[in-house]
């Protein structure tokens, strides 16, 4: 199988520190992160502040990467499902896409609201959200 | 660099064979495209129908990966914008989110409306979009 050289552009820092008890879903639970970015990419984060809503792109790195089912919601009377047509962390690829809103921007750190990942989560990409486009 | 162990799940398989060429977004151009999943993963797409929208995740091998800063929208007289803060393919990590409409479902392919990758994209990961927790 083709592998991609994929290095992490930054890693969250929250107080989640266990996966079990993290929040389902970032939105619901309107959790607060900072994202830090590593100095050799604080450059792409020129002019970030101007957005109040960014997709950050994280790799949760202690979801099951086995998994190719699951009862969605955790719910054990939901038929199994693919975990394509779920947004379980337990998949091939354990990418996650946050909407989150932007607090503020300090140095090399993106202080945001709506991420569930637990700290050290890294982060493999920011983007701004345009409803055009993910809506 | 930490460097994570990541595989593509399927390809894109589209018309568009020219990176200069593909449309700039793809839901302003609507674009079809087919996904097709390795066989490997054939299981997590099981239900996967009862979605119409979808993010697909995809990894733009031709990008630029050392582009930091870029004038947004390709536009010379828009001043110079970390990439993070726009949706150029280039930057570190050209992962790709799109928010795509399934149209169908055959075996181990998607088709689907909205993609502007080029023909062979690595695909990472499909997930349903969720309008709570992507608008």
């Amino acid at each position: 199988m083709e592998k991609l050289n994929i290095s992490p552009v930054g890693y969250v820092r929250s107080d989640v520190i266990d996966r079990v008890r993290a929040p389902r879903q970032g939105r619901d639970a309107s959790v607060d992160a900072r994202i830090e970015i590593l100095p050799h990419y604080k450059d792409a984060m020129d002019g970030i502040g101007q957005w109040s809503q960014l997709l950050v792109i994280c790799w949760l790195h202690l979801a099951n990467r086995d998994t190719l089912t699951v009862h969605p919601r955790r719910d054990a009377n939901a038929p199994m499902t693919g975990v394509f047509g779920t947004r379980s962390p337990a998949r091939p690829n354990p990418v996650a896409v946050y909407t989150v809103d932007l607090i503020s921007v300090e140095e090399n750190v993106l202080n945001v609201k709506g991420i569930d990942a637990v700290d050290g989560t890294p982060v493999l990409d920011i983007k701004p959200h345009i409803h055009r486009l993910d809506d």
